[in-house]
């Protein structure tokens, strides 16, 4: 691997607690994404209540990895074309505005599973991110992320629960 | 609501594990699923725990929802479609080919999450549902899942992690 340091792990505190990703949320999944030359991975490997019909993995497990490898993809990606590396100033911090995932093939229960991810394009505070998902050889899930810069309102600490405060 | 019975306490035993919707998964978030009229209806409070940025709601458990309140309105759809109450024989099952989410809006941690479905098309195997969700009145995700029956063998007990099992 290129990094020891995963992408999800330069994410400034204030928003490091995403369910998915977040370092700091110790009941999250807490994935972790790196590259391998132009590739990143991700590997998950799911609990055993992570299932949909037993002896197959919960297809939401699945669409949130896919999720949270696309965000934290796009961060990676944009500090790279930005020239400077992860965690430096100003923090790059991204969230979805689209998710699209096909299920292949049933993703089976036992394996640890691979999310292999692609930057299609880098395009202002937008990047597309192409991913695939596989148990060991087995490619079961094919998934695409449109991913944007989170808005500066969302890192100054914003708590509110208002309908209105991000609109 | 038409049933006081959810669409997903209808499914049958052996198919009802799913960490999204499953009565028997005491670790999953037990989404349920009911009619009101032609519009299907499921509503959840996220834990404290599911967020994305502080304040507002993980993504992946919005496309988890979607995902499991399109596979049990698929199901309800084609009771309905072919005259039969739920849980009547053979039952139904459905699995996600595709689920497609755009987030609109961040989604304000704090109110109760209702989910609406209307189904587009029942036809064959397959059934296509658009959902909205929102957070009080305020619309934050919309989603789409194309949903098919879930292939016999998943029903029998099958609990092989071989990656050909189900190919």
């Amino acid at each position: 691997m290129e990094h020891d340091k995963a992408f999800q792990d330069h994410y400034p505190p204030e928003v490091a607690h995403c369910f998915g990703c977040g370092y700091l949320n110790p009941l999250g999944h807490q994935i972790k994404s790196y590259w391998h030359g132009d590739v990143s991975i991700c590997r998950f490997t799911p609990r055993p209540e992570h299932i949909a019909i037993p002896g197959y993995v919960y297809g939401g497990l699945i669409a949130s990895i896919l999720d949270c490898h696309g965000t934290g993809t796009a961060a990676a990606a944009m500090y790279r074309e930005q020239g400077r590396p992860m965690g430096s100033q100003p923090p790059l911090r991204f969230v979805t505005a689209s998710l699209h995932v096909d299920f292949l093939k049933p993703t089976p229960m036992g394996a640890e599973l691979e999310a292999r991810a692609v930057v299609e394009e880098v395009k202002g505070r937008k990047v597309i991110v192409n991913e695939e998902l596989y148990a060991g050889d087995l490619l079961c899930a094919r998934g695409r992320v449109v991913a944007v810069v989170a808005p500066d309102h969302l890192y100054n600490g914003c708590n509110s629960s208002s309908p209105n405060c991000c609109a």
